[in-house]
């Protein structure tokens, strides 16, 4: 029984860099079936592209995660194979971070191998594209039942490379500052930040509160939903992966408060 | 034998919206077919979505069939699973207008269930994102065989949602006032007109026709196909789902007239 | 055994082309895996989608291949299906000069046909949309197993459209002229030019060079990868189509060099 793969990238889909990689997949796999979880992760954004992972893979089907962010093919960086502690899943990427949030989302690394010289690779292997030439190859093998032990040297589980996400500075009762982890189409900002970070900062479902964001001030509620309040009003509310997050109902929160990815924001009470 | 799930929202293909959700489905139904017809509608454009979805279906196979535009997430609005009346296809969506041409085009609701608190949804709901938490486990189901009633509550099939589309204003002989209805990739611009009303106003195949278009005017042929004229003229022709629309060879109709979604031009004969 | 179809067009993902294409091919052929390779070519670009196509589909296993950038569409341009010599293969796309660069690549054409007016098709044909009319429901025929000759109306193999690419001006040791056959999403422009004719003009694995383009000159380095320079500089190296190309260590050569694909550069070492 072949297993699913995962597949998330900033490849993008002008390019058809995410394609040839399926089109690889698909060769050396015919029955695996890929669920691509996103290749809009802007170019080299290895720190978002993590937390979408993330948040992402709970709601997949167990099986192999591929995901490419490498700003640093081609270098000495480790290419990676891990499986988790608590689940059935074996994650395939670059060791630059971007698997840290999910491997510790699923326990923890039971096991690594380093597969920057894979007998699954295709020869000769470019500096450029190791999604083609290593990483789908090499996660089209884990689908089809390999360990990752075959495909790889072992590595200690302890030597991964991390990934540190800033979290909020807090006055508690009194004001929380914090980093916007992304923003999405809509124009929703989601902040590094969770329900208990805002509680902590004093900010209370239902009732007001303050934003500030570059050089502008504005009122907002903290609310459960988009409709809570009236077109065009900012809330504040926890997302759908439980992250503090601000929105505009019918509109775009990163347009009104010329908000961009890494931006700081700081929220008041009142 | 697993039914396939045709998708179609304004999640983008920018974040992972789409992606989650069709992981989603993979957990519940492994073998169900997901075939995206687009992501790309405009955020909470109902109405072009509802036409696409409309046009789309009768070319994919029977099956389910998932649309998400839903600016009122979160909302008391409804959300539903709705059988129609001439195929053996069930509409899985918001109550919100989105599923009613389709529904028209399919003969009508033969039955309608309100999956708000479906027994098939993933719980804790959250307030933001349905499509994960209520469509696509409900598509899911679906496609594995479950029937709409032991996945919500049966409701009234003329208590839907309706849509209304702006029709053309017709001058009989002289003239058609028209919304544009959408524009694509290659600039073309579909007007909500079809072909009878075109002649009713007195657009003759082959013949020249007047365009005004905001503060200007342009002629124009009533054409085929973009080759039937020089490279960069325009026509007005009717597109692949027999619509009135206006097209530049091997250019953009809506860069030259300057039109955008929802803007009225009006076609004279001559 | 249903083949895969690999699918590449300049429909983009914003509308529902490729996924109405995507709902034909299902519909007939219910078992046919689809392999989007990309939608992404820029409108009408068919000598970019062109090398593409030829760049990737070696990298997919064998079977149908469509490939849909067509602005002819609707004229009098043929349409084909071509079986190749070297691979079980058969390409179907507008005869435009599109496949070509692809069929010569696997050994030339062993057949063609024209499937214009292909019992497989869907009618009533449109002008303006082949690929979901004439194109999809042939491949999805072909991938059913159908022989080419079964779906259209066989032509001489030496009658197809060619392309040819512009390629390099070399001044022997001293220079070579090229021109940006594409930008990617990370600004990197492949050039028109292999490694042979890089030689040729006399650039150098790890030596400096000089690039010229538009107003401007900038230092850089024939490098093997991005990471083999500091950040923010500039390299010529070989990308993973084994083509002469520029980037810019975790930036964008396109912005840099103000880049447009079309635009010409000129390289000298030293």
């Amino acid at each position: 029984m072949t297993r699913p793969i995962t597949f998330l990238s900033d490849y993008g889909l002008a390019d058809e860099f995410a394609g040839v990689c399926r089109a690889v997949i698909a060769g050396i796999a015919p029955g695996a079936r890929v669920l691509d979880i996103t290749h809009g992760i802007a170019p080299h954004d290895v720190r978002h592209a993590a937390t979408v992972l993330a948040n992402a893979l709970p709601y997949a089907p167990a099986g192999i995660h591929l995901a490419v962010v490498d700003p640093g093919v081609g270098s000495p960086r480790r290419a990676l194979a891990v499986r988790v502690a608590d689940a059935d899943r074996v994650l395939v990427g670059p060791d630059n971070g971007l698997l840290w949030p999910a491997i510790v989302r699923f326990g923890g690394a039971a096991a690594a191998v380093d597969i920057s010289r894979s007998p699954a690779r295709l020869e000769p292997v470019s500096a450029t594209f190791h999604g083609r030439d290593i990483f789908a190859p090499v996660a089209a093998r884990l689908a089809l039942g390999a360990e990752p032990a075959e495909l790889g040297d072992e590595i200690a589980t302890d030597s991964l490379v991390e990934l540190e996400l800033p979290g909020p500075t807090i006055e508690p009762g009194a004001r929380l500052r914090a980093t916007v982890g992304g923003l999405d189409r809509f124009g929703n900002a989601a902040l590094i930040a969770s329900a208990e970070q805002a509680d902590e900062a004093g900010l209370k479902p239902g009732r007001p509160l303050t934003v500030e964001a570059g050089a502008g001030t504005w009122e907002a509620v903290y609310a459960r939903t988009f409709a809570d309040v009236a077109e065009g009003e900012l809330i504040a509310y926890l997302d759908s992966d439980a992250r503090l997050a601000l929105a505009v109902n019918r509109g775009s929160a990163a347009q009104r408060l010329g908000l961009r990815a890494g931006d700081e924001v700081t929220l008041r009470p009142g």
